[in-house]
């Protein structure tokens, strides 16, 4: 699926092109699904974080198998829409057979996000009041339950339906609030028995980021890691942090690359807890690569609910 | 000392008023050293983050006896300057017998902020490179050696004058940086071999905030904790700092006074440190309380190196 201008879902096109050949640090990868992302959609129409060059295949992870017959899951940072791709060998993870395709690719962009923002960017401690925002969407549903596992004290789902708040709370989460809401800092508040949040894992931007750092508490932090909505939030004061001893923090996966040994730690950690049945994985639907389109726009009209994969032999 | 209407230098005047009466969870200090931070001087002038209420006596440290004898040294909101006070007792540390006076009031304000910036705030991790700002200034000249102690592969000291810069790399700096450099930013990255640094310590404000922020690495961590320059930073974006995976942390010390068995922990760290010589305390002078309005120009006029106290006897 090739992409030569930039555009609505109607861009994206199939193509024949000759098969990827592997670099010296790379493998190739039979590819048996391929991952859908928010950021695939962006880059469709020139919105992401860095612009694309053109032509380009878009997709950013895979699972399939390897040349010596392994079983992988990969990360890419394009050319994931496709039946063949060459990945760098540092950033493909063994996957045990216990985990299904959907499963394979979920952990890659959406599990390491979830993991490393719940680790590392938000750091979050035993006992911490977490509210996690888009909380039924791949990096929110995963979140939500790490988060849980990390010990929070409470984790206050954000999502901006009856059925998404139902699938959050069903994955673990104490309380769902609505983002709609006519006061979000009062609400989030509210859903904290009235103290400020400790945490606040957040990728909608605008008002949801201004209304979400308000509900901080003392050393509270939030971890910005997208902006679906589009809007930038306001800018933030480094004075009005230091008055509460506040944290803003933003993460791209795309530095994490840099540290493969730490990723590789965190896709088995993730692998073995599905395994143990203590981290659920929401499978969005399996569908064919030629319905790349409506896919996009299911997506994109935030209609979809789980882990979307493609299959490139359809 | 009591000042009765914000000002200068002279607002600060000598009273007699009446001992202070501990509350239950209160202890009474018979004090042998006050401390001066650069916040006494902004409460004196109404400039600090939150506003006094007049009278008011300043000082928010202090070292002497409790009433049974023991030395301890201790943090307050206000009253310190004065021959006694009435600490809360959560926030009296016992003072071991090889701390001499100036260096039992050093470790309260700023080294326990030293402490906090390196462990928690910025979360100095073994091989970062860490820039400290007032590097010769009373938390900065800990934070150079605690940064060190916690395995900084480099440490890089800003301070505004050579005998400054010298005291930096005394302490165990690997350079020192001129902050009235034409590009700042530029200063940082080539003390640093050309690349981002992992963290900043900042409590300039203006434009020294805006250039190191500019110099962070990926997951670089600035670490703001206060103004001294009197000129708020810039606003800073949440996308942007998702574009490098950068953190902007606000910290005063204020909100750790709910964590006192942290700071007791903290405080007893610092002195072994210092009674086993890994930790160097710079003497700034000590003065008569008398002396005050002097001690206030030259701490604003940053002429001052070291820790310096008031002797509430003279």
């Amino acid at each position: 699926m090739e992409i030569r201008q930039f555009g609505g879902p109607e861009v994206v096109q199939v193509r024949d092109v000759p098969d990827p050949v592997p670099g010296p640090s790379e493998v190739l990868v039979e590819v048996a699904r391929s991952g859908v992302n928010f950021a695939d959609t962006l880059l469709r129409e020139d919105g992401y974080i860095t612009s694309a060059t053109l032509p380009v295949i878009p997709g950013g992870e895979v699972t399939g198998r390897a040349p010596d017959g392994r079983r992988v899951a990969a990360m890419t940072e394009r050319g994931g829409y496709a039946e063949r791709v060459a990945v760098p060998a540092a950033h493909a993870f063994p996957v045990p057979d216990e985990l299904d395709d959907v499963e394979a690719v979920a952990l890659l962009a959406q599990g390491l996000t979830a993991w490393w923002l719940v680790h590392h960017t938000a750091r979050v401690q035993p006992g911490d009041s977490v509210v996690v925002h888009a909380a039924a969407g791949g990096v929110g549903s995963l979140a939500v339950q790490l988060a849980r596992m990390r010990g929070a004290a409470r984790v206050i789902a954000v999502a901006s339906t009856p059925e998404k708040r139902d699938v959050a709370m069903s994955l673990g989460a104490d309380i769902a609030v609505d983002p709609a809401a006519d006061d979000l800092t009062a609400a989030l508040l509210a859903a904290n028995d009235g103290t400020g949040v400790d945490a606040v894992l957040e990728m909608t931007g605008g008002r949801v980021t201004d209304r979400s750092l308000a509900a901080l508490a003392p050393f509270g932090r939030l971890a910005f890691y997208g902006m679906a909505g589009g809007v930038e939030p306001e800018k933030v004061s480094p004075r009005a942090l230091q008055r509460r001893s506040a944290t803003v923090s933003g993460f791209w996966l795309m530095h994490a690359f840099d540290r493969p040994e730490v990723l590789q730690k965190a896709y088995a950690e993730l692998s073995a807890l599905v395994i143990a049945g203590e981290l659920r994985v929401i499978h969005g639907g399996d569908h064919a690569m030629s319905d790349v389109r409506r896919v996009h726009e299911d997506l994109r009209g935030r209609r979809s609910i789980g882990k979307l994969v493609l299959d490139p032999a359809r």
